[in-house]
């Protein structure tokens, strides 16, 4: 029989007991799942409904409900006078130039070098140098379980709602005080926005102040890799400025940077504390030519010694400086908050620029944040981690001093959750850093942070990780490492 | 006359042109410039409609849509049997000296223009249709709240961790799980991408597909304006194609399209179901051009009748589909977590721009989720709200056929959380939705949705925040405003 040969025919369809009202179901199901896969290709012209229901041993009735039920789902068309066929949904290359992959046929250009990104090597780590995480095991979580529960319940007892982009007025009234009394920031509730953390202030900074392909953006090298990622993405043109024993070159900024990001407090990743005179001249620097500071204050509350200096917004009297924080080092980074508090000329943008990236922050976490503020959890979880962290970072520098010695050669001052060091010459740190991992340590080398080469010899030493009794025996293996390589 | 002294009056209003088609906007802008620095002070109560438009000379129908924008915007507020007031915005310090702006100098050009954005206007009303908001009194909070404890517990003893940008991969395997079953979109957990709710979605899709200035994407008219504004942010050239009773007019899609954003399922905002043959013929459209398709699939969870079509994610077989989802509607905005189904092409860079926009979403939140997905609670809450839903759409076209006769008329398929209804021509909606505003009642113009003019004369009805026992009353009253004005 020709009918045989229709490629309908080949389909191994299995159909349910006879009677069973789950047989137009099961044939619809299988057809359906054939075309999709393209076992049934497009414009293959279908048997009647007659020649159908024999092939397969089904009612004429289940045929035509079949039939009809595809039809009016679009897997089938049918053409007048000549029969019904396969719709033309199944895969057909997408036209696009030869050598040209479906991807740079579609992504836009700065997007299509992107490389997968890697989940965090997990620890097989004895010893954990990493850089830029607290230590969450001294977090009152009881605490910020009751406040949530608490918030999450006074919250639900409300009608949905979209929320304002700017941040709850709870929240903002908590951080404005806050940071006024732990920063000397000065700010009301009204120039503060929330945000997604540090790197959602940093890229709607981004997106509101620079212009595609045009803006000069000046960022401090060695310096943070994922805020120089998220001006690239807005279209940045980078120009990096060296940083010294007094923090940022103010006197390399070229003439045409429109905007500069620094970390005054805790120079990242060096650790260096931008000095008062430099300070002057970097504000002075950007209130003559109108230039934006963007002033990354990412763990400058943890001042482990010595008189701290005014943040740049403090001193700021032209509204040059956007300053952003960060509950990240100071409470957990899975909270996903920081703020940004702007200047009065970027409210509207940078509100319109938060409702547009992703309208507002989770209600309940902004309230439970809130009330931990209020309460003053914030302030004595501080106090007690800078305690924690001075300890730590008096340990870290015996054992260095113990058994580094020259070879290791702390720079930066007592501020935050890292130390960096120089290593001399005869000890490259991506050697130092392999062997360690090797050996159980995690460390990271300097270089990561640098955008030119050479890169400065030396690593960033984290110690929001790793607890003080585990320092000297961590930094005595290091040293046994360092006699080897160098 | 005593309305001379109405404060308003002393404004120096300034008008273009008798006929021009700028005298609304030019009104609008004067008075919401007054509001907002102060000259008119909140609580100030405005005139009647009919006593600005004689005191300005503008026609009745401008003064009406003046207050009418200015109400939806929140700069003005209505109270029931008293009057029009100016809503409590506290005015901001004069901003700058003359000549060139603070923000000019420094704001990039696409953000100079940005508009302040407000707090919507909350409820001194009775009867409330607001869309797009699903009703949460009868979320199970309780078990939200043990599933958060829960996850806050297991999470708090696991060591502080930048999380990978893709996701919580227990989150992406229940995601992938649950739209596999309820929207039948065929996908693994890896390629999954939790986003900040469907808008950070729309925001990096439009980041790593949009050439800025070139790239063409398609938008449904009307549609949803913060999808608009996601892509108009990213640089794309937007061109609006029509929408009729069968969903997208293919057809009129124009040929340099790289992009089309669609709702399938239930257009926004006219609730109409894309017919399978325009699927087909969408599908092959991509597919022949290398054009990427955003499928928005806000609340086709919600089918309160009739029969599914499967998602245009179902069908492609060429990669063109990005499918976007949320949590917005089906449990609550202020979640603030929505996902991307991204063709594997799309992967990497999907992944980097999250990583480069706010790193991730917060980890405690993603775990809840995960968990109340996967122990069935979100299957069996859309169940239970699809059953509340259904009776008020029903409710709804009894009353809209009882009290709007030839008037109003439903347009839309039995899902989601509104229902558009078309207006006859005599009622101008904006007139309607004034005069409803100041009888109590919340309502949305279908003009606030579209790109062009003249814009569909209709609204669109939410019954997420209006019990079904009010719907009558509600409607009721909307008749008679209709007697009165039509």
């Amino acid at each position: 029989m020709a009918k045989i040969r229709e490629p309908l025919f080949d389909l191994p369809i299995t159909l349910p007991p006879k009677a069973s009202r789950d047989r137009l179901r099961a044939v619809h199901a299988q057809l359906r799942a054939a075309i999709l896969d393209g076992r049934l290709q497009p414009d293959t012209r279908l048997p009647s409904t007659r020649g159908f229901a024999a092939a397969l041993g089904v009612s004429r009735n289940t045929a035509l409900a079949v039939y009809d039920l595809l039809l009016s789902e679009g897997y089938l068309v049918v053409r007048p006078s000549s029969g019904t066929y396969v719709a033309a949904i199944s895969p057909r290359p997408a036209r696009r130039p030869p050598g040209e992959s479906e991807a740079d046929g579609r992504l836009s250009a700065a997007w299509r070098r992107a490389q997968p990104v890697l989940p965090a090597v997990d620890g097989s780590f004895r010893f954990d140098f990493r850089l830029g995480l607290p230590d969450k095991s001294a977090f009152p979580f009881p605490v910020w379980g009751r406040l949530s529960a608490r918030a999450l319940r006074a919250w639900s007892k409300t009608a949905a709602a979209y929320d304002h982009p700017q941040g709850r007025p709870a929240l903002r009234a908590a951080i404005a005080k806050h940071v006024s009394y732990a920063r000397a920031v000065s700010c009301s509730p009204e120039d503060i926005v929330v945000t997604a953390g540090a790197q959602q202030a940093f890229d709607l900074l981004a997106r509101i102040l620079v212009t595609p392909g045009r803006t000069v953006v000046a960022v401090e090298e060695p310096g943070y890799p994922p805020l120089r990622d998220a001006f690239t993405a807005a279209g940045a043109k980078l120009a990096a400025v060296p940083v010294d024993e007094e923090g940022l070159r103010v006197d390399r900024l070229p003439a045409d940077a429109r905007m500069i990001c620094v970390t005054p407090s805790h120079q990242f990743p060096l650790g260096i504390t931008l000095s008062a005179r430099r300070r002057v001249a970097l504000l002075e620097f950007a209130q003559e030519r109108g230039v934006v500071i963007v002033e990354d204050d990412y763990d400058g509350e943890f001042r482990l010694g010595g008189r701290p200096l005014d943040a740049l917004q403090t001193l700021d009297r032209a509204g040059s400086v956007c300053y952003v924080g960060t509950f990240s080092k100071s409470l957990f980074p899975e909270l996903r908050l920081g703020f940004v508090v702007a200047p009065p000329w970027a409210h509207d943008a940078l509100v319109a620029a938060k409702a547009c990236a992703d309208w507002y922050c989770p209600t309940p976490s902004q309230d439970t944040l809130a009330a931990f503020i209020d309460e003053g959890h914030l302030v004595r979880h501080v106090r007690k981690m800078g305690k924690v962290y001075g300890e730590r970072r008096g340990a870290l520098l015996r054992a260095l001093s113990r058994y580094g010695g020259e070879r290791l050669q702390p720079i930066g001052d007592a501020v935050g959750l890292h130390l960096a060091v120089k290593l001399s010459e005869e000890i490259p740190a991506d050697e130092l850093v392999s062997s360690a991992a090797a050996d159980g340590i995690r460390l990271h080398a300097l270089e990561r942070y640098a955008l030119g080469r050479p890169a400065p010899n030396g690593l960033a030493l984290g110690y929001g990780m790793i607890p003080s009794e585990q320092i000297d025996a961590a930094v005595a293996r290091l040293g046994q490492i360092m006699s080897r390589l160098g």
